[in-house]
């Protein structure tokens, strides 16, 4: 028997809808392309979504096509990703930061029509356009006064001029639910990047979850800073979870790094702040230097690849900032899991409490997690086993958009997806990352989790970065190789770190050789690109296989 | 185009898995009906709601079956929602102080196949039973040692003998998430209750608006204690919106008075509570008898008729508590608006607070609304203008079980529902309701709201409760008439009330009578039942008029 409900689909669109109406004025405040503070409201932003949205179809958007987006974290990304998804269109937000021949692969492969870009792109754009598909439109997200005078884009429209005279309201086409509304493609970390095609119900579902697993972040009042990219899943859903509990957006336009952050979230009163680890190691330095956290500021949200111990640590013990250590995929809308803690485990000694924060969280409602041995079968969730993490809802990717490959890859015969995540999970729900498939090394019949040494050399003094690389050896399959950025003032000595190493992990996982490198390579994400550092090392030997 | 997103259906068990797995320690505790408290968590719940699941199929209740409960607010209720819901079967709460007529109807007009009932409403049912449907089966909510000795309850079976044995997990069947779940009937207050076929889809996405737009309210570490019964729209999806949010419930059992109702929020340090007006009248007392609040006790939030504003002041600036007044109707899952403010309003002098909370809130995410004059034309709005309200959202009913004639009353021609409340809606997003439609009293060509001045009366020395009716009149068509409960101390005249009023309302609008009474009647539900009070008063005259 069917219930006797009416048949509303959910929508990207109405979100912005009631935030205009119950959170009007609550801000959302943009450091510019162009220089200085922008600052707007939901009920104000709104108006121009809805001339955005008029604009976009003026331009000759339909629904179903690609538009793409090439920018910070500001205001106008925001208006199209409203705007673009409300008239049946799909978002694909790209990552600048990704190597240009990847540019040109991704584009190619949405088949976008238009692109959307912040003017500090310009130069980038124009030496891809030879590349770029026949007929795409270009749109410098800029007014008239700053259109940029670059060489190679002519035809370039401008932003402000295809809002400028539009309606300030519109009626949202009805769309199935499950119409495609935005398109996101995987970090790369481990290859090719591949698309993944959101729908309204799934974006919807996700924000929705995501307020709820977390909601002491979210409300009236609460100011978020997301560092993590609108071009970078979705900002990890902010643009539809803040507006949706009415929380102020702080955008931090281009500049990342940990002065103009603390800055930022200093004059903003900014009551947390989401993102990668990479970005947390550049706050943490400023908070060092000026012996303080930005005012206001009581948590950090970090996901994206594992926060280390120590970073954990130093937040918590030195500045009384509150972690939150979680763990998605761009397949998962992003989020699958958040370390929030129930208020015994927040009564904890914060030693305590930072080895739970280690562990990646609880998952989110509507996911489900198994983990599985390399038959397929399910294993017991006692926090000791570990197996490939497999995950299911609505907000998770059922394939790649136009990858049947990886897309039959992916999926288990039950409908499954295989994150390519090794994981535990405790009895009480903590999922805990063991290593990627991937990057596990595999050492006679046991397995070195790299993390889980990367973890434990970062709280060696006078290491700054570290990665972990599992390397061939005759005997054993595999031995870890430790890769080291030392701090700029210490040269820590190779014998000294694998001595604390041995007093940290098992004498069979201590890595068979140290090497001190400069710098290690990130992805365009933000993070240790194992791949990279794979190819630069490819013909390194370890001593102990020589 | 559409997304490439997993085809999960939103369900109701999910939820009851996920607190069990992510709050499992949070507690659910009991006033039992058979005397003392109970103590449980959503960890240990789970079990039985697998066990009760068993349990309901070895009965040989079947996908599509409806199941009836007459039970107060328990954990035993609380586990049939889950059980029921989760095999495919229908959840049919009754409200056990309907009067036996409607009982009757009711359960015939639903054809449940079985009725479970707490032993308290052993008389009620032997008394009933001739007249409900032949083969329906009987279960006492209690344990073997608690069972009623009813006469005329032959084949009576045992709650916990339903449990015993059965296996303490299940795999829930996978159900398109539009699959009836719950059935509750309207309070019949205007008329014969009629029924809600509430979905698994509509009752997730209300249970996580809910969540969202009162996030202030749920969470790890918060206690809310639902005086609205389980058995009245689902309790304002509280089972749902507490358990997704790890937010623990305290469930009051059958009593309901301010002592009772003081003493158990005391003990328990109970953070919010959930009721209809007249509940409150009695916890109001208790705290000016005891002359402070229940311990930890910081919000109430009011809804189901219209919050008077003196109760709201007497909570807000009394007793610094404060108030939450929504609106919502059964057919709605129920809730339509939440009154939060916003930080910049919650700052406002304290009688202009109130005010904005004698309004009903705004409304939450998928919650369409607008009003409408007599042709059905959208009015503006403006907060001036009122007509009928209408709504749309996937958590809002379609129709009615088996009722095509109010079902086709019930729906516009655009697919919206008609609440048959006239409302104005103020530009910043907060709905007001003028009155029922069938309540508004038409005088010449104007319309006098009755909430309005029952407000305004209740304001008055003396008054302990009122109503206002429409009565008929000569010259003006219809004219108010007062209908006042004197405090048990006081003897307020006639003269000094609408001298009172006069101060208070236009001249045109004070009523032309007043009448004393002992008691007003009240719905199954708590409201004033306007429909009682007309059929008492059908011979009476205005003074007016004659
Ligand atoms: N908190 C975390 N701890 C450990 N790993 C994490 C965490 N959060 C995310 N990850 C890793 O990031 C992955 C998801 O990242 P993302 O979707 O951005 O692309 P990617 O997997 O890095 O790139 P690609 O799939 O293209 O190789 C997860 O599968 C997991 O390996
Ligand atoms: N905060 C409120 N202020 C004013 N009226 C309210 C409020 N909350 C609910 N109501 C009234 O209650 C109605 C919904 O109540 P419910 O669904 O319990 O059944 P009912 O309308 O009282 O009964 P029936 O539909 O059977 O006549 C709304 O339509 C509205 O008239
Ligand atoms: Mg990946
Ligand atoms: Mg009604």
């Amino acid at each position: 028997m069917k219930g006797m409900m009416m048949d509303r689909p959910l929508s990207i669109p109405a979100i912005i809808d009631l935030a205009a109406e119950v959170h009007a004025k609550t801000e959302i405040v943009s450091v510019a392309t162009e220089g200085g503070i922008h600052r707007t409201t939901y009920g104000d932003i709104h108006k121009r979504v809805a001339q955005l949205a008029h604009g976009l179809r003026a331009l000759g958007v339909k629904p179903g096509d690609r538009v793409a987006t090439l920018a910070w974290n500001g205001y106008r990304h925001f208006e199209l990703y409203y705007a673009i998804s409300g008239i049946g269109a799909v978002c694909h937000t790209v990552n600048p930061r990704l190597f240009p021949e990847q540019l040109v692969y991704i584009i190619n492969h949405a088949q976008d029509t238009a692109l959307f870009f912040d003017i500090t792109f310009a130069p980038l754009i124009a030496a891809l356009r030879p590349k770029l598909p026949e007929g795409l439109t270009y749109v410098a997200m800029t007014g008239r006064e700053a259109m940029p005078a670059q060489e190679g884009l002519d035809g370039l429209l401008c932003y402000e001029d295809l809002l400028a005279g539009q309606p300030e309201t519109i009626t949202w086409p009805d769309l199935d639910e499950n119409t495609a509304a935005a398109l996101s493609y995987t970090s790369g970390t481990t290859g090719e990047p591949k698309g993944v095609l959101y729908s309204h119900r799934s974006q919807v579902i996700h924000a929705m979850t995501s307020v709820i697993g977390a909601s002491r972040y979210f409300g009236m009042g609460k100011k978020i800073l997301p560092v993590v990219p609108l071009f970078h899943v979705n900002a990890w859903a902010l643009p539809y979870s803040a507006p949706i509990s009415g929380t102020s957006l702080i955008f931090p336009g281009a500049k990342l790094d940990g002065a103009s952050l603390f800055n930022l979230m200093d004059t903003e009163k900014v009551d947390n702040s989401w993102g990668v680890p990479t970005v947390w190691l550049g706050l943490l330095n400023e908070m060092n230097q000026r012996g303080r956290k930005p005012e206001g500021l009581t948590d950090v949200i970090i996901g994206g690849s594992a926060a280390p111990q120590p970073m954990i640590e130093a937040f918590e013990r030195n500045f009384g900032i509150s972690v939150c250590h979680g763990w998605g995929m761009t397949e998962m809308s992003p989020i699958g899991t958040f370390g929030m803690l129930s208020p015994e485990m927040e009564r904890l000694p914060l030693d305590e409490k930072v080895a739970l924060k280690v562990r990646q969280g609880r998952r989110l409602f509507t996911v489900d997690m198994k983990i599985v041995d390399e038959n397929g079968r399910e294993l017991p969730k006692d926090g000791v086993v570990f197996g490939e993490l497999c995950v299911r809802g609505p907000a998770v990717a059922s394939g790649y958009y136009n990858n049947e490959a990886a897309t039959a890859q992916a999926i288990d015969s039950e409908g499954w997806f295989k994150t390519g995540d090794v994981a535990k999970i405790t009895p009480d729900g903590f999922l805990q990352i063991v290593d990627r498939t991937k990057d596990l090394v595999k050492s006679g019949g046991e397995w070195i989790s790299s993390i889980d040494l990367e973890n434990a050399a970062l709280g060696c003094p006078g290491v700054a970065n570290c990665a972990v690389l599992a390397m061939p050896h005759p005997r054993w399959g595999e031995r870890p190789l430790l890769i080291v950025v030392p701090r700029p003032d210490a040269k820590p000595a190779k014998e000294d770190i694998l001595a604390y190493l041995a007093t940290k992990v098992a004498s069979w996982q201590v890595p068979d050789d140290v090497l001190f490198v400069e710098n290690i390579p990130l992805t365009a994400t933000g993070k240790i690109s194992k791949l990279e550092l794979r190819k630069t090392l490819k013909d390194y030997v370890l001593p102990s296989a020589a």
